[in-house]
């Protein structure tokens, strides 16, 4: 008998859950659940998903669902594909924020089928499934929270990143949210902010490939981010805060101290290395 | 007759001019100075250059030179390689800061050859001639700072920069410094204070493509930005005070007004749709 995943949000990451699961013989069958029924048609007609839904109705038939929808909507959306899940099934999630969503579905789990979160580090500021990526999470880190599920099940999620390719980090939600505030929410906003910072002070055609790389993320969908912020707030707020006091050092480095100038960059210098031996 | 090029400092940028200039048929000729006879000798068996040269002697037989040294040498290298120039040579270079290179070659010009200082907004995080491309000015902004120059030789210099695929804009030195601490001098400290920041805060293995992305320039090297920093530094630390403003203002809005982080993500997004279009 077959594996069925069903995908909760077919855009650029349920796409590339759905498109990576398939070519790597994970599921047999793809199930995407949406509010367009048009948008799940040609989902369907590029070979990403089998069959599309617009109703939790029938969930029975899924033995793993993968909730892709934005941070705001994900614990009620774990509640409505668990609905009709069988016991065993398991459900996770590519949340970017988890304390909020997985303390939601402790103090009120679903009825049925085990949530266990988890945030693969993949993406990209473009939206939608016609850019989904088969690929795109193939030597990625993706963070697994295991919060209050029983070990075989969170097992079991682990086990199915890992079969998408992603290499597997277990962490408690507010460590991972801590980590991520730094590490994924602050480089957007500093990305936004300084953006629209030299936007408003310099002709931006005077800008190259430096703007254009520390700026790329500042692309992406506002909506999402401000959905990100609003669901990590302390977290973020004490980065930006940090980043901030940074910055105000730094200025004041540069106005006195080329020592302190030539400190920074080199802590620069040593953040990359150190990063892209990780990377390798 | 032919038209012979000499390039000061083949590096990255030197060697791109080179290889640019040989690939376009806008030099019969280059001649490449430096210091270390080793690396000439590596860069003419690469094809870069067709003579090396560790002495400023006998520069008369050059139509055109291009000073690609760091800033702070630039202007001595300039009186350097003018010495022995024929009066109807041109001098132009590719540094990142102008005022302090042609303020002080306008003191005290070079007795012959006319120098014309450029900019262009290309470049690389990767060092040598080794990364050297003969593609990297094309479509790409060259500044021109004609100073105190006469119109022909401006044109000449300008017209040198196009040759080699470059779109030529022209602009006072300080006007330049001005935009330039926005646009890449920021950018640049910006990255690497994050960079600097998330190591420092959080694991680097959680760091994802948004990280990857906004620190990249951030590999450069400490010195060339130490230096580009200390000849640049009141505009410079303009541009940060002002972009550390606006973070501690983003701050403020997380901790309070979620219309506030959405009118700068959207100014972000506004900014890169700008700067996209421009690039096209």
């Amino acid at each position: 008998m077959g594996v069925t995943v069903g995908i909760v949000g077919v855009g650029l990451l349920g796409g590339s859950v759905a498109a990576a699961a398939k070519s790597r013989g994970v599921a047999d069958r793809v199930v995407g659940y949406g509010r367009d029924p048009a948008r799940l048609e040609a989902c369907r007609a590029a070979g990403l998903i089998d069959e599309g839904r617009v109703s939790f109705a029938g969930t029975d038939d899924l033995d793993v669902a993968v909730v892709c929808t934005p941070v705001g909507r994900i614990a009620e959306d774990v509640r409505g594909v668990a609905a009709d899940c069988r016991a065993d099934a398991v459900i996770t999630d590519v949340g970017s924020v988890k304390a909020s969503v997985v303390t939601g579905l402790s103090v009120d789990p679903p009825a049925t089928a085990t949530f266990v979160g988890a945030h693969p580090l993949a993406g990209s500021e473009r939206q939608g499934f016609e850019h989904a990526d088969a690929g795109l999470f193939d030597g990625r880190v993706c963070v697994v929270t295991p919060g209050e599920a029983d070990r075989g099940d969170v097992d079991r999620v682990a086990a199915f990143w890992r079969s998408l390719g992603a290499r597997v980090i277990e962490m408690k939600a507010d460590a991972h949210d801590r980590a991520l505030a730094f590490t994924s929410h602050l480089p957007h906003l500093a990305a936004s902010a300084l953006a629209a910072t030299v936007a408003d002070e310099a002709d931006l055609v005077l800008a190259g490939t430096g703007f254009a790389d520390t700026t790329r993320i500042a692309g992406g969908d506002p909506g999402l981010w401000a959905d990100i912020v609003a669901t990590n707030r302390a977290e973020l707020l004490a980065a930006l805060r940090t980043y901030a006091g940074a910055l105000s050092a730094l200025a004041d480095a540069v106005e006195g101290d080329n020592e302190g100038v030539r400190m920074t960059l080199e802590a620069g210098v040593d953040a990359r290395r150190r990063f892209e031996s990780l990377s390798r």
